[in-house]
């Protein structure tokens, strides 16, 4: 039982790893140079900012990504913080929702295309209500909350009854792991070094 | 210029994605089923909890795991939240730290296992101070913050001047992943179905 | 200059008590009541919860007071923390909003309702929308941040352009301190004393 | 019984109210001035911050401070939220702890000593490792958690078993009042009026 349990995990670590991996060459690259071009604008002006949002496990994703643009020198902001400044035309706000329907993100979002700002959306589904609205969508694949498993094949010849990576799961690690990667090609484009990075870690935790 | 920046990010993606499935080949069954073990023995008694902590982006794959144990019907607990039960023997702490020297963690870990809980480590360095007051230490590869890039592989023959990530990310995304993969073996193991981690989803949000 | 900035300070902190004591004669004693009655009904079934929620400042009176419950012993928790259970009948949910129009807070309890919790409004105002869908209203005196300053008094005669406490002040504070009473009045009818609720105080804080 | 409860309620809350306004009276004048100067000193320098900072209930009245900061026009920040960027020379850190012996938060403050910010404390021991580590203390009064009921008058003549504000709640519930004056010395000060705070106020909430 033990060694089945631990089996089960380490396939089921594999088999979302090998979906990130698909993902990396699926992801559209026209709509991953247009982000970087437009965090790229928006980098070293003091005046503009970054705000990132999701809600439950896709809303940890965004405040992944926004420490790490606070460490790129950005001024980054996560809805749901303490500390979160109006947003202003000039802003760039990226929303993070794999179904594209959650209504508090959608609500959100909206809010900041009215003021001016630009949204990026990551997201599974381009034509859902966030991905309509945003100025710019990047496709991040992903199997969402509402998906419910009706594959033929996983149950019938696999034998699996649940899938390995339920409710949201494949897209949350999916989106970290691209905006991970979207954090590496910043270094790269904006000359900053992982020393500097390191330099501007937050010195003091709680 | 955009194009590459496309390409480093999905290049980086792909990495960070292979890093992952290759941790999944290594991480060590019987710490993984020890794992296992110690989390199905607190299921389904109300009085007993598991609470998760970590540090920075560390902390956030611990929410991130809370989250699902809350699904699977666990009463589970982070350190930062508001509302953070004492803790009691007979509960169970998972403490998540690359380096295992997070001073916030190991201290906090060493108040847990004086109040008679069960801590275990998630970490890349069990001979940390972490690791070493763990009452187990399930050992997850990862570079660390305090690493740095010397690699003469990556310098001279590839080009590489900066990691692909930075700081502690290895670490963090392939210790979400693995988290995600004890989640599935979870609802094996506790006969939990996705339609049931649905059900207890919060079916409120902020 | 020093001196004045002191008077200015200690001024508005004295009138803004003043105001709170001033209500603690002007809330209604049946609606306390029914509150109190309420809560102390759910107290000690472990399958019973009360959800606080409040948006902004509100939302940090209302976490204040989520904790209190917690060390009365009560499955307390906060919209807005990484852990929160789905609502169900029989749980009570504490909605604050001073004008009671915030549109989070309005779609939470709605939701709320629609699951058959019992829905609490702290509020200023028991006609706006959150009053009125609640099934009991506590009205807290209060100035909201949508009031402005037309009082000829203050500006005529006491030469005061801004109000001592601006946007919400009034009314965050004053639901404070009342749920800080209410506390009281719970370690009385449940016979909590200090040092249970001391034992229950978080022995791991991050 | 549900009249005693909402008169026990009421009376907990005039109560505390009435030791907010007296504590209005004998918080020392030299010390607050000598706070807000530093405040005001700050302010305007986009390079420079306040970082707020306290454990348990004090930190969401750090919280509720550094929300009003932000109005105000600050770059305000606080421990614990997702986005804390490192102390630097020329920054301001307020430690909010009523027994200045908060092991976190005297950590914490060292700490930002040691980087060259200017700290103050927020406490009812001036002579606690917070108060001597501290550039600047404001002795706020209250009753901290450590305290116990061991008053002759109220056990024998009020007949008052346990204290009407347990906990830190004294202190806490002065803290917030006495910031709020802060508030508005520095919006006279800084001639910021409530119109400004309000446009500063988040627009998109979560």
């Amino acid at each position: 039982m033990a060694r089945e349990d631990a089996e089960n995990a380490l396939n089921a670590m594999g088999e979302i790893a090998r979906f990130i991996e698909e993902a990396s060459r699926i992801i559209d690259k026209e709509e991953v140079s247009s982000f970087i071009d437009l965090l790229a604008e928006v980098y070293g002006d003091h005046r503009r900012k970054v705000l990132v949002m999701g809600a439950g496990r896709s809303g940890l994703v965004g405040k992944a990504f926004a420490m790490r643009l606070l460490h790129l020198g950005y001024n980054s902001y996560v809805l749901g913080d303490t500390i979160v400044p109006s947003v202003r035309r000039g802003d760039v706000v990226v929303a993070i929702s794999g179904s594209g329907k959650t209504k508090l993100i959608v609500t959100a979002a909206e809010a900041a295309k009215q003021v001016g700002a630009t949204v990026v959306a990551i997201t599974t589904y381009p034509d859902s209500p966030l991905g309509k609205l945003a100025d710019l969508v990047v496709k991040v694949p992903g199997r969402t909350k509402h998906s419910r498993l009706d594959d033929y094949f996983a149950r019938q010849i696999l034998g699996i009854h649940e899938p390995l990576a339920p409710l949201g799961t494949l897209f949350e690690d999916t989106a970290l792991v691209f905006l991970d990667g979207v954090v590496y090609a910043l270094m790269e484009r904006l000359r900053v070094s992982e020393d500097e990075m390191r330099s501007r870690h937050a010195n003091i935790e709680l």
